[in-house]
């Protein structure tokens, strides 16, 4: 290195001449990659392996300034407000739309069936037909069955079925969900406002309640969307939905039993001892084997055929009117035979009529409304985590992407609209969309052909419905649960993530043991805390040569990696070097290097350390704490007579360990590789 | 390449013959890797860059079996049995210990005092001697003070300074640590448990709860110390502490207030504004001038005398003295001019005698039990976390090694010790410790003399403090508080880590506005919510060549690196890839990949991008949300045209990528380094 002195700091200095060697080298290189594209079809990079070793050596003692001058990083002010400007106010983005596109296509983004309602035919909306008549046909017998589950009258499910379809047909970018009341939020909704009020005693009360909380929770959601806090949803892990689902639908399919099992006395309770104590009262009180024999015929009725369809991919539409038909076939027998006088219970009187009006019932002033706005808010996340797991998993299949803030948006408004027109919380179904995009829905229009057929039957058919056995219902809603728990799923994440599995599981006993609530909250801090211990967890790793190159790599997992008798390579486990685990690793590290002779780790070990090398690569970060830790870790390795080396320091770190002087406290031993740090440290020593 | 060929999985076969190649090359480089220690003094080692070259090119298809063959990392109950065994009980190191040494070092490890003990001799007792003299001249008049500001007789400081000292200096690991009654323990005490008992109506009951604590606390940090649970110390980082030191300091300056006006009306809360609003209530009532010249002017000769020791080492005996002298000399002037009868209030009798033996005041079965306990546990956390944050940062100066466990069970013995012979929660204290040092102490011997001197005071001396006046305790204690006020940390935390920061004026704000509890969860919150935002921030960044080597790092950090035309080498900014942020990252690649050729970023993106590179060196780890979205990624790059690479994965990523069926998702595209990778991706599209 004949160009480059020691100054009086002891960090490099290069010569003018040196310095614009350098720089003619960067830019040649640079000259020789931006011919890559054109290269591409013919030959190979230059690789750049090929010309390390003519300029690495010299190139030593610059990458060493590098690491050190490094420019510095954005501070936290300018880092908030960048992040706030991203997530907020994505304007780069915007304007470049109002730039690149016409207004048409600006249009189009804000309601994006104007994008595909162009191309759109007779013969694709065929297909959108027979998908959303048959989506109708299991919609119809659920929803009612779903607005019991969530103790309102009837109707309240189809009214549900009618208005958000609509609207979500125009603003959501999804092209298979299907709009409607779901099991879990309908659950969660009884579960959690029966609390407040009683849905026997007050049932005009209870209904207003519901609608505000739908109210609420459509405001969350739109407000979700539009300032792009579409992170809130992921804060329910994917396993902790699994284990959630799984224990929702339990719930739910206990829950039915009292419609099974025609008593009247039921808990409201929604934990598994309760709901099994009040299961066992009914066996033994009061209950009436006709709804029983009723219900348990056509659900093994509707399980049949489903199994039937899954076989034959022909028999597909059996299974899909199979609930309809339960509902018509069993109304007609209870019609015929008069079962109703014989304990078999019945729907009685569904309003009839389109959606009524409900911003009168709306309870703003109510000395629940705080109360309401919390329900609101838990039933906006829950529902949409189902909806947007739901549409992210068929746009994946399908191969199109899926706008998150977009979908909120449209969620959220599709539920004000609903609480204005009597309806409850409407979300994307995992069933129901199963179904119609088995059913080969091309386009949401299937949803608006769903739609137009509930308002039909709401206006014709509801006094059919009369002699309904309210087992048919309990027993439609019981086939619907099997596809909420994903056993398959609950075995993979056993098996891929042990502390995942854990959130899934703490979800399903809290849901099961405790209440809905209480089951999400233990899923979100099981989660929070698995991302605290992977984090803080204290632990090295050694790092060994791979032979023949220059790159360092965890011994553990290249067992062909060699270690440097003398040198210690070390790394940590952990991406956080914070008041948490820095004092149990400072104390590791200098065991390691001061234990490692008497140990004769390895055999390979048989000579004191001399240098210890700390590859800072994978350190996100690093707090006052851990700085003081690193200080008080050189000055004992120094007392021992242990040189101490740090390589690789990310910007925000590096920049700290200039701010703490710790790159002057030792002796500026701070080097972009492995390798340089262990021939810098070499070279020092010989000198 | 002429050995290697593609099997029908397509990844790359070896034939035996290049096998045994490779073998033989690893073992070479092993082999001339053994004599470094040798050569060291010599030559530099054969730097590997000189050999990369001629065998890296056909070394790249092994290397690329090396990532995805890497044997299986140890499963979650493995790490959790070796974590319980390395913390719980490190047998190894213990047989070691056996084996190595004779019992009597053994013996020596379990008493300090054995190993230092031999080699102690006149010379060094001098010193420990002057040293142990000046600290009793400080800790006495402190010791009455602090039994003030813990509500407890003057006496009980007194005897907190005799038998602790005693018992630590045969247990405890640490030279310079002053051990007796400290400003913020006593505070703490006194703020918790007036809550339950009133300590003026019922003074008996009072101190029989604060030793009841003092049992409790001292049992909790023995325990710490025996199941190597000293990492729950940690959990107060060095910010927290900082903060909480401060804001502790304020509110004792506050309450001394008290005794400087001489008043006798006075609130019991501790938060900033029930005191202040008691103060000026006094200022307007009651209160007697006498008292606070008398206070005053000794605490500015106090405070000069310190400033005059700081300025010229000669005075620093002035410094340490002035206490002992301003109680000697205001208890004359009260004596000879009987100022007690013009309202000066005085110390009045203090009980004479060694401690005595306080079994029966324990309240183990009493109702306040439990609520001791709860007390007791954080009162052993804030002990030891001063005590050990004061031992390190002065064995760190000496540069000897502080044994954490170790200190805890001496800490842990001699405070259950001193709950049966009247003392309340002793610990390292501050402002003595650093008196201790400035005196000139070698060992502990100096603590020691210092309770000899104690008991000597407590036999003879107990009844000239009749006539001292509190307003010089008041002042005493006033004038050790600026150190406890660390402005000049404060600011360094606050340059070096805003986050951090952030907890430190957490802990303040908190003690200041509500309590010192709450204050301490407050910093502790804080501070584990830092943790959880450094792990899972979204965010990417784009990684570039070191133009001349196969190194890529941050474009940012590193402005000279170039960005490949065409590859976009992108690495994460957080170590975490999980459910509350894998949807924003999936996201911003996506948007980078598909939206950089319209950005048309940093002006050098002129072609499509073809390829991703998404270097996986420092992502921790990945949960099953990740792994999810991970696929996402790769299906969407797939749609338009994108290749995706992955390269370095750690062990427990790669063992759950493999486990996830991700590796055959993407190709097996997994390599070591992205040079390989882009070389690997370049080869595959030209054959």
């Amino acid at each position: 290195m004949p160009s480059t002195s020691l100054n009086e700091r002891g960090n490099f200095q290069f010569s003018e001449a040196h310095e614009k060697t350098a720089a003619e080298a960067v830019a040649r290189a640079a000259e020789d990659l931006s011919q890559f594209p054109q290269t591409l079809q013919t030959t190979t990079v230059p690789s750049a392996q090929e010309t390390s070793i003519m300029v690495a050596d010299d190139k030593l003692p610059e990458r060493f300034q590098w690491v050190l001058n490094a420019p510095e990083p954005p501070g936290l002010w300018c880092k908030l407000q960048n992040g706030m400007t991203e997530t907020i106010f994505p304007l780069k983005n915007k304007f470049q739309h109002l730039r690149e596109h016409q207004m048409s296509k600006s249009l189009g983004n804000l309601f994006p069936i104007l994008s595909w309602g162009k191309a759109y035919n007779i013969k694709v909306f065929r297909k959108d037909l027979l998908a959303g008549l048959t989506l109708a046909s299991l919609c119809i017998p659920q929803s009612i069955g779903y607005a019991t589950l969530a103790k309102l009258d009837p109707q309240y499910g189809l009214y549900t079925s009618v208005v958000p379809p609509f609207l979500y047909a125009i603003l959501g970018t999804s092209r298979e969900i299907a709009i409607g009341p779901v099991a879990v939020v309908s659950l969660l909704l009884s579960a959690m406002i029966q609390k407040i009020e009683d849905p026997v005693a007050n049932p005009v009360a209870y209904t207003g309640l519901v609608i505000t909380v739908t109210l609420f929770a459509g405001i969350f959601q739109a407000a979700f969307g539009a300032f792009r806090l579409g992170f809130l949803v992921d804060l329910l892990s994917h396993a902790a939905i699994v284990g959630f689902m799984a224990g929702a639908a339990i719930m739910i399919g206990l829950q039915q039993l009292k419609g099974l099992l025609g008593t009247t006395k039921f808990t409201n309770k929604t934990d598994i001892i309760s709901v099994l104590a009040a299961v066992w009262r009914s066996v033994h009180d009061s209950w009436n084997p006709l709804n029983f024999i009723l219900g348990c015929s056509f659900l093994s009725f509707i399980l049949t055929t489903r199994f039937l369809g899954r076989k034959k991919k022909k028999l597909f539409w059996l299974s899909t009117i199979a609930p309809l038909t339960s509902v018509v076939l069993s109304t007609l027998i209870v019609f015929l035979t008069r079962a109703d006088k014989h304990g078999v219970k019945i729907v009685k009187h569904i309003k009839s009529g389109l959606n009524p009006i409900s911003v009168h019932q709306l309870q703003l002033n109510g000395p629940h409304t705080a109360e309401a706005a919390k329900i609101g808010l838990i039933v906006a996340v829950v529902a949409l985590a189902e909806a947007i797991a739901v549409g992210r998993s068929f746009a994946s299949v399908r191969g199109y992407h899926l706008d998150g803030n977009k979908e909120m948006v449209a969620m959220g408004v599709m539920n004000v609209a609903g609480s204005l027109t009597s309806c409850y919380v409407a979300t994307g179904s995992f069933s129901r969309t199963a179904v119609n995009f088995s059913a080969g829905c091309e386009t949401v229009v299937s949803n608006i052909v769903m739609a137009v057929t509930v308002i039909i039957s709401l206006e014709l058919f509801t006094r059919l419905l009369f002699y309904t056995p309210i087992a048919i219902l309990a027993s439609i809603i019981l086939s619907a649960l099997p596809g909420l728990i994903d056993l398959n799923e609950a075995y993979n994440i056993w098996k891929v993530d042990k502390l995942d599995f854990l959130a899934c599981i703490g979800a399903f006993l809290g849901v099961l043991f405790a209440s809905v609530e209480i089951g999400l909250l233990v899923a979100v801090g099981v989660s929070f805390v698995t991302v605290i211990l992977s984090s803080i967890q204290p632990g090295t790793e050694t790092l060994g040569r791979i032979p023949g190159t220059d790159i360092f790599v965890d011994v553990n997992q290249y067992p062909m990696a060699v270690e440097i008798p003398g040198i210690l390579v070390t790394r940590l486990k952990c991406a956080l070097l914070c008041f948490a685990n820095s004092n149990c690793i400072k104390e590791r590290i200098l065991q390691l290097a001061t234990g490692k002779q008497e140990v004769g780790d390895k055999g390979n070990a048989n000579g004191k350390t001399q240098l210890i090398v700390f590859d800072m690569s994978n350190l996100m970060n690093i707090d006052t704490t851990g700085l003081a830790s690193l200080k008080e870790l050189h000055n004992s390795l120094a007392s021992e007579g242990i040189e101490f080396a740090v390589t690789n320091p990310r910007w925000q770190v590096i920049h700290k360990l200039r701010l703490a002087n710790f790159v002057d406290n030792i002796g500026r031993r701070v080097f972009l590789t492995v390798g340089d740090a262990i021939d810098a440290c070499i070279t020092a020593k010989i000198a």
